[in-house]
C-alpha cells in the first residue's frame, strides 16, 4: 500500500472526528482579530503531537505549525483560515452558533477542521515523507488588512518552496473541484466618500450646499467607471455599499458618508480605478460646490494563482477523478477577495476551490449568507485533496 | 388716557415679568405632546384670574383661555405656541435650557411669556372693552399633525370672528413688523420613499437589484419635479433629507430608505408635485427593477393671511410707526410652515412676523439653529402689537 | 366733444383701413433684421404728412416719426414691432403668408396697423394736444440683440419722458387689458456650451472621453440650478433647448453641442444662474476629462414695468371699463421675453398686454404657432388704448 | 521542393503584383452594396482562369471563386471582403482615393488583393493539391446586414468542411500573427430610441413634456447596463453614439432620437442587455411621461472561433515562426464586431489577424481612421499564411 492510500485510509478513519471538530467549530464562532479561543483550541490540539507550534504570528491569533518529515526536502505551506462573521445564524442545524450576532457563514470552520485532522494525519505517517510542511491556521481572513500579509511579513515563510489553500463552496457539487490559473480571485480596493456640503431649512434649499444631492450625483456618475472607462475585456467592479445620511423631514444635511467596494481581476486596473473615482470625486466638488474626500484603500490583491502550479495540481487530482473527485472544472474567476493573495505575491501555488453543495439541494444559500449549510463530506474531499498534493510535491 | 395707552403702560410695566417668564420656560422647554409641565405652568398662572380655563383640548395640552369683556361683541383669538425643539442648546445663556437635547429654539417661549402677560393685562382691563378674547395656548406646533388642526377640530373656536398671531424672527431686526397678504407660508408634504431591491455581494452587482443606485437616481430625478413640472412663477421646494442606506464595504444594501419634504406656496400645486413624484417613483421601479412604497403625507397647509384683515392690521399698526414700531414691511413669503394654517383656513385673520435681532448682531443665527439668540425686547413689541390689534378690532 | 371722443370717432373709421393694413402685412412678413419691405411700406405711409420720419435708426430698418402737437409740452414714446418669424403658416386664413417659411406669429402686423392708423389720427388732431408724440416703429424683436437696444443707444429718445407699447395675446379674452407692475416679462441669457471629448470605435469606450455622455450627466446636473439654488420665491428657468450629437450606430462622438435659455423675472438671479452652471459646466470637465467650452449671453433684460405709470395707465384706463374695455385684469408675470426692456431701462413707462382672443375659440393658438389667429377688433381697441393713454399723459 | 515551397515561391514572384492590385483597389473604393467596379475588376481576374465564377451572390455583389483540385477531397473556404468605408481620405500616400468621401480604412483593399493572387497561385498548382477551393469575395462587411449572412444563406457554402479568413491591423507588429480561439470578436446589437414629448417655449417648461431631459437621464441609467446587471467576468459594452436633438436657443424640443451600440462576447449577453434597456427606456418613459420607442435589431453575431480549428492553424503555422512569422500572440477578443461571424455559426473555422504596423510608426492610425496606413509586407503574409493553411488541411 503507497503512501498516498495510507493517508485516504487514515483520513476516511478520522471522518467522523474531522465533523466533530467542524460542529464544534461552528458552534462557537469567534469575530476577525477575535479568535481567542479558536486558536487556544488549535494549539491544545497539536499538545501532545511532535510538532513545532509558534502562536501568534503576525498580527493576531495566526498559528504556524511545523511538521518535519524524514529528511531534508521541499517545504510545503498548507493554509487554512479560522475566524468567523458578524452574521446571525438562521440555519436550522443542531450545532448552530452559540455566539450570538457571529456565524462560520463562510465555512472556515471546515478549513481549520479538516485540516487539524489531515495535520494529525501527515504527523502519524512523518518518518513516511521527506522535507518540512507548515501548516498555516490563519487569523482574520474576513477582515482588511487581514492575516495574511503579516504572516507572511513574519518571515516564517520565507523558506517555503510552495503553498496551497481551499476554499469550500456549496455553489459546487460536491466531488468537484475547480481550479482556475492565473488571476482567479479578485483584488480589491475599499473606499469611504465624505462629501461636506452646509446643511439648513428643508424649504430653503439655496441657503445650502446639498450633499445629499451631490451624492446622488456622485453614485449616478461613478457607474460610467465601469461602463465607460475601463477595458470592456477586462472585470472590474464599482459598488456603493453605503450612503450614510439619516435624518427627519425637515434638515437638509450637511454631510453624508459613501461607502464602497473596487474589484478587479487584473492589477492593472487597480490604479485607473482610482484615478477615474477620484476625478468623478473632483468634478462632484466642482460642480456641487461641496468638499470631498475620497479615502481610499488598496486592499486584497488580485489571487493569483500560479499556472504551473495549478497545472501540476490539476495533474496530481486528474489520477483521483472517479473515486474521491467526480469531476475537475475550470470556472471563469470570481469576484470575491482573499488574502491568499498575499502569499501567493510571494509564492509558487494555487488556491483551490472544493465544491460542498448540501445533497438534494438545488439552489444552496452562497457563502456569507445566514442560512449558509455545507455537505459536510467535503472535510474528507478537502482532507484528501491536500494530502495527496502535498505528499505528491514532497516527493518530486 | 385712552384704553390703548392704559394697556402699554401695563404692559411696559409687565415687561421684567415677561423676560423672567420667558427665561423660565426657556430653562424648562419640552418637546411636542409632551408639555406637561409648560402646562400646568401656563395653568398655574391663570389660577386665581377670572377666566374660564379648558385644558387638555385637542391632541395634546391645549389651553383656551376665554376672557370676556364688559358687555357682547366681537369674539377674537390670540395664538401662542409652547412646544420646544429635540435640540441641544449651544447658546451661551445663564439661563440655557436644562433639558439635554431640548431647546427653545423657535421662539415658543417668547410667545407664551408675552401672551401670558399680554392676557394678564387685559384681563385687569376687561370692563373697558366689549366682546370676547379666546386666547389659545397651543401645544405641538413643530410636529405633524400638530396641535392647532386638533383645536380647530374641537369646536371651540366656532364662534371666532377673527384670529391672530405672532412669531419672532431675529432676521428682521427688533422694531419691524413685516406682514404677508394672501399665501405667506409654505404647505408641506413630507415623504418616505422605501426602495427595496435585493441585496449582494459587492462583487456581484449582477445577482443583485441595487436598491442605493435606484434611490440615487431617484433622487437625480426627483430635481426634475421644481425644475421642469412646477410653473416657474410658482414657488415650490422638493429636498431630500435623509437618505438612509448605512452599511459596510462588502454588502451591496438590499434596501434603502429616503425621505423628504415638500413645500408649496399654493395649494394648487400640493396634488401636481406628488403626482410627478409617483410618476418618477414607478419609472424607477421599472428602470431598476425594484419595489417603491412611497408613503406620502399632506401635512400643514400653505398658511393664507387673509387679506382685508392683513389690511386692517397694517392700518392700526401704522400708527404706532415711530413709537414701539420702527417700520413695517412686507417681505416675500417665507418657505417656511405653521400650523396656525388651520386656524386661517376657518377664520379671518393673519400671522404677523415680529422682529427680534439680537443687538449689535448682523448675522443672526436663524430660527432651529442651536445657538439661536433674541432680543428680549420683542417680548413687549410682541405683546404691544397683539393688544392693540386686539382691542381695535374689539371697538370696531 | 371732448379731445378723446373726436379720436375714438376718428379710429373707429379707420377700423377697416387698420384691418387691411394689418391683413397686407400679414401676407407680406419678413424676418428680423431683413424688414426691408415693411420699412419702406411704413416710410410711405407717412409721406404726406406733417411729420419727421428718421429710417435706418439704430442696427436695421427702425423708424421713428416724431409728430409735434400745438405746444410745448411731454415727450411721449409709442412703440410697435414689426418683424416676423421663421414659420410656415398653418392658419387657414384668405391673407396667409406669401413669403415661404415666415410668418407673422407673433401679432406684430398687428401692432404696426393699430400704430400707423393711430399715427394717422394723431397727426389730423395734433393742434389739439400739446407737446410730442414719437411713434417709434421697432425692427426685429424676435432675435437678439434685437432692434430696441440699438434704438436706445442712437440717442433719439433721450428727450422722452414716458414711453409705452402693447402686445396681443390670444390668451386673454378680447375686451381684457392686462398689466402687471413691476417685473412683468422674463429676462434671458442664451448659451451654448461645446464638449469636446475625444471620440473613437462605439466598442471601445475606454479609448474615448466620451463627450457624449458628460453631456447628458451635465443635462442632469443642470436641473439642480432651478431645484436647488435659486430662492424658491424666484422665477428662474433653464431649459436645455438643443443637444446636437447627430451620428451613425458605431462612432462615439468627440464632440456635443447643446443649446438653451436661462430666464429670471429679477435681474438679481442673472448672474447666480451663470456662476452656478459656470460651476456644474467645470465640474463636468473634471469629472469626464473633457473640454467645455461654455458661451453664455446676457440677453435681453427683465422687463420693468414703472408702477407709477403703470398705476396713472390703470386710472386711465379704468373709467373706459364699460365702455370698449371689459376688463382689467393682473396676471402672473410672463417667463417669456422682450426688448421692450430696454426702453424701460432708461425710461418710464409700461408694457400693456391686449386681448386677441378669436370668438368662438376656447383654447386658441399660443404665440408663435404656425395656426396662430387673433381677433381683429383687438386692432380698434390697440388703437384706443394708447390713443387715450397718450392723450392724456400729454395733458398732464 | 514541397509544395508549400513552390506556393510560397510562386507568393513571393506574385508580391509586386499584389501592391499593385492593392493601390488601384485603394484608389478606387466602393462602398458597401455599391461595389460594382471592384466586383467587376474582380471578375474581370479570374476571367481566363479554369474556375467556376459565380457572381451576384447573397445580396449584393458577392463572388465565389471555386477551384479544383485534382481529385475529391476537403472543401475549404477562404473569405476576403472587399467594401470601403464613407471616410474622407486624409492619408498622404501616392495611390490615395480617388473616390471623394470612399476610403478603404479597414484594409478591406489588402484583403481582396493578396486574395487574388493567392487564388492565382493555387490555380497555377491545382493539379498538386486534392479538394476543393472556394474563394469568397464577400461585399458590405461594414454595413449591417453585411454580405456573410446571404452568402451562407445562398447555401453555396453548403459543402464547405472548413473556413477561414484574416483581417490586417496596424495595432500588431508586421510578421505578428493573432489567434483567439473561442469568442473572438463582439456580438453587436444597434438600436435607436425615439423619445417623443411634447416641445414649448423655453421658458414654460411645465407646459411641455421635455424629451431632451428625458433622454439625457436615460444615457445616466444607461450605463447601469455594464455596470450593474451584467456579469463583471463578461464583456459587454453600450454605446450611446447619437444624440439627435438639433435646435435653437428658446424652444423645448418635442421628440428626440437616440442611437447606439450594445457589444457582447458571449451571446448569452444579447438578450439580457436588450431586456435590461427595455426596462431603463420603460422607466424613463413613466418617469418623464413621454413616449419611447426602441428599435433594437440583434446584429452581427459573436465571431466564435472554434477551439480545434484554431489549434490546427496554429500547429500549422508554428512551423513558420522564424520564417515569415516573427511570433502567433493570443490576445484578448476584440470588441469589435464582423460578420464573419456568420459563416463560423455554420462551419468550422477561425478568423485570423495579421499585423501590419508600417515600420518605424510606434503608434499607428487604427482602423476605420482617415489618416490609416499599412505595412504592404503584410499582403504576402497574408497569402503565404492562408496559403500554407489551405494547402495542409487539403491534404490533412
Amino acid at each position: 500500500m503507497d503512501l498516498k492510500d495510507k493517508l485516504f485510509r487514515k483520513l476516511e478513519d478520522k471522518k467522523q472526528d474531522m465533523i466533530e471538530t467542524r460542529r464544534f467549530l461552528h458552534e462557537n464562532p469567534e469575530l476577525s482579530f477575535e479568535e481567542h479561543n479558536t486558536a487556544k483550541f488549535i494549539e491544545d490540539f497539536y499538545h501532545d503531537k511532535d510538532v513545532k507550534v509558534t502562536s501568534n504570528v503576525g498580527n493576531g491569533y495566526g498559528i504556524i505549525v511545523e511538521i518535519s518529515g524524514k529528511g531534508p526536502g521541499r517545504v510545503i505551506g498548507l493554509r487554512a483560515d479560522f475566524d468567523a462573521l458578524p452574521i446571525e445564524e438562521e440555519a436550522d442545524v443542531p450545532f448552530k452558533s452559540k455566539n450570538e450576532g457571529v456565524m462560520h457563514a463562510c465555512g472556515h470552520d471546515v478549513h481549520t477542521a479538516y485540516m487539524l485532522h489531515l495535520g494529525e494525519a501527515l504527523i502519524e505517517l512523518k518518518e513516511e515523507w521527506p522535507g518540512t510542511i507548515k501548516l498555516i491556521h490563519q487569523h482574520a481572513e474576513e477582515v482588511p488588512p487581514g492575516g495574511a500579509k503579516s504572516i507572511v511579513e513574519s518571515g516564517m515563510l520565507d523558506d517555503l518552496d510552495e503553498i496551497y489553500g481551499i476554499h469550500i463552496f456549496p455553489a459546487f457539487d460536491t466531488g468537484t473541484i475547480a481550479l482556475v490559473p492565473g488571476n482567479a480571485m479578485a483584488g480589491r480596493s475599499n473606499f469611504t466618500l465624505t462629501i461636506q456640503g452646509s446643511g439648513g431649512h428643508g424649504a430653503m434649499p439655496h441657503t445650502t450646499r446639498d450633499a445629499l444631492v451631490a451624492g446622488s450625483y456622485f453614485v449616478t456618475e461613478a457607474q460610467t467607471i465601469v461602463s465607460r472607462r475601463m477595458d470592456p475585456n477586462d472585470s472590474v467592479v464599482v459598488s456603493i455599499t453605503a450612503f450614510d445620511a439619516p435624518g427627519g423631514f425637515n434638515v437638509i444635511q450637511d454631510k453624508v458618508v459613501l461607502r464602497g467596494t473596487v474589484r478587479y481581476l487584473d492589477e492593472d486596473n487597480k490604479e485607473p480605478a482610482y484615478e477615474a473615482m477620484k476625478k468623478i470625486t473632483r468634478g462632484i466638488e466642482t460642480s456641487f460646490d461641496v468638499e470631498c474626500t475620497l479615502d481610499y484603500l488598496y486592499d486584497y490583491p488580485v489571487t493569483y494563482n500560479h499556472p504551473r502550479e495549478t497545472q501540476l495540481v490539476e495533474d496530481i487530482l486528474k489520477k483521483s477523478v472517479g473515486s474521491y473527485i467526480d469531476e475537475i472544472t475550470h470556472p471563469k474567476p470570481f469576484s470575491g477577495s482573499e488574502d491568499f493573495s498575499y502569499y501567493l505575491e510571494k509564492i509558487p501555488g494555487t488556491f483551490i476551490n472544493i465544491g460542498a453543495r448540501p445533497e438534494g439541494m438545488e439552489d444552496p444559500y452562497p457563502n456569507h449568507h445566514p442560512k449558509f449549510l455545507i455537505n459536510e463530506d467535503s472535510l474528507l474531499i478537502s482532507a484528501k485533496t491536500l494530502g495527496e498534493i502535498v505528499l505528491d510535491r514532497l516527493k518530486g
